[in-house]
């Protein structure tokens, strides 16, 4: 099987374990499954789940995708030459009912290049999985960045505090004195095989973090999905949703590179939160939870 | 009096009898101001509604302000010269509690623009007024071009079918197969005096737009805010303001660039709708009411 098989197939099977794993967590709501075609060439599985007891609203997407090289590719992707592409990736964000536990999100793909004569000339892996908490548990933080650890310790012992960076660095909100839109998590892009480092190491390593999405994740929703909450908790989780909504709309490079390439709207904007609150100025109370929360996201620190 | 003096004492006197005409309108709730500084210069006088009997959250808003130009001002504004700025206006957004009830935008500027000696090198009005129904009632669709029209034609008989195309293909959510915002109303940018049409007939022009707004906007509120309404209307509702936070978000070259430059987050963000819902492929029923809305934002007509 050569490496792209091998990826799919990865991909797709994870995308099953997940939904199957969310879908015993939740105990009612079902995924559903959209297959679309894109007419440039390939597809995906757009998966999706709503009025759970859990998950209030959620998608796991997949997609095997190809195309020629245009112009705007070249500029986002920063990419120097190529006439053709290739990529597969999955891509989930999941916005739970209760504001005590997280909304998550996470990306994995593969992406190949080729010349006019078909022949790969480049190829690198990318992706990464983040946290947004309303509520800061800070033992939850640190069983997510420690799991996402462990696994980059596998790999590289410079990887997690890197890939640690690189999340913080990219989920901000510029426009709110660089409030991230959580508390991260690890973001890797642009990572090509070198003789070190060759194919089947990033190929292993990607894998081992897409694997360890369950594990980073579960536990956490699991312990907090019991917990009771106010509409005071819930106004709250609605207007850090209108955070996230501003990050994903006004800031996300894939969000902004899909919705203006003609990639699949409804598809791409499946990470919105199902219920928001924009207000005007809005404050939390000094020394409150929710402020322990806001400063977490404007300071970013060291779980692990 | 000057023409710049001029123009300030208008926006701020038509920023007041606007926010009291609305409060008489509401009958509950009061605007709050809120008056800012801009370290680069000037500042502005935010005023904020919410929690209504017929506003659920909304702002009328004017700045006065000034600087020097920047590099990221000669890209979006156009502009090929210059060494300072200067520009004051109006800019109000209202999100009505009752979805019968539309939502309404409308700003009116006045941009200078000075040499090193600061002599003024250049000038130039911009401004417009649109409805975003959840509902579509013919009628009120065209007395709001109506009152428009009378405007612009009081003026140029050209006047109205230009800038209410250019409204039509600026409020576009192109991510979504070009659906417009709202059903339109007039747009217009860049209009600099020339010989036959002098400083003091924009500056004229302007004004009568700026004061046809209560006429063009009042009476449909009074005339819809009494409907009753249901869960499902508001329902409808919250799934339109989603398109409303997407093109604000996505596309507002203004929201965009105040974003992006250091302006005033809170005072540009007022235009969010306060309760907003995401939901995964929504589609209104065939011959729906709520069909019949979507499709007069999928292709606009002439109202009048």
């Amino acid at each position: 099987m050569n490496i792209k098989e091998d990826w799919i197939q990865y991909i797709e099977f994870l995308q099953t374990r997940i939904c199957t794993a969310l879908e015993a967590c939740d105990g009612k709501a079902r995924f559903i499954e959209d297959k679309w075609q894109r007419a440039e060439g390939g597809g995906g599985k757009t998966r999706v789940i709503s009025g759970g007891n859990v998950f209030e609203k959620g998608g796991v997407n997949t997609s095997v995708v190809f195309g020629n090289v245009s112009a705007a590719m070249k500029t986002q992707l920063k990419i120097d030459g190529g006439a053709r592409w290739f990529a597969c990736g999955l891509s989930l964000v999941l916005h739970p009912l209760n504001p005590f536990v997280p909304t998550v999100h996470c990306n994995y793909r593969m992406f190949e290049l080729y010349n006019e004569k078909n022949e790969l000339i480049n190829r690198w892996f990318g992706g990464g999985t983040d946290l947004t908490p309303y509520y800061l548990f800070e033992e939850d933080a640190r069983h997510f960045h420690q799991t996402y650890k462990n696994v980059c310790d596998e790999f590289d012992v410079s990887f997690y505090s890197t890939f640690k960076k690189n999340c913080d660095d990219y989920f901000v909100n510029t426009h709110r004195n660089n409030e991230r839109r959580g508390i991260g998590g690890i973001f890797y892009d642009y990572q090509k095989p070198s003789e070190k480092k060759d194919i089947n190491f990033w190929m292993n390593f990607s894998k081992a973090c897409g694997d360890a999405f369950l594990p980073a994740y579960l536990p956490i929703v699991e312990k907090r999905k019991i917990c009771s909450f106010t509409d005071k908790n819930k106004y709250w989780q609605e207007i850090r949703r209108g955070r996230y909504v501003e990050f994903n709309l006004i800031h996300d490079r894939g969000t902004l590179f899909g919705l203006k390439t003609n990639g699949r709207t409804e598809s791409i904007l499946m990470s919105l939160p199902p219920t928001v609150r924009f207000e005007y100025n809005y404050q939390p109370q000094k020394g409150s939870e929710e402020e322990k929360l806001m400063n977490a996201c404007l300071h970013p620190k060291n779980w692990v």
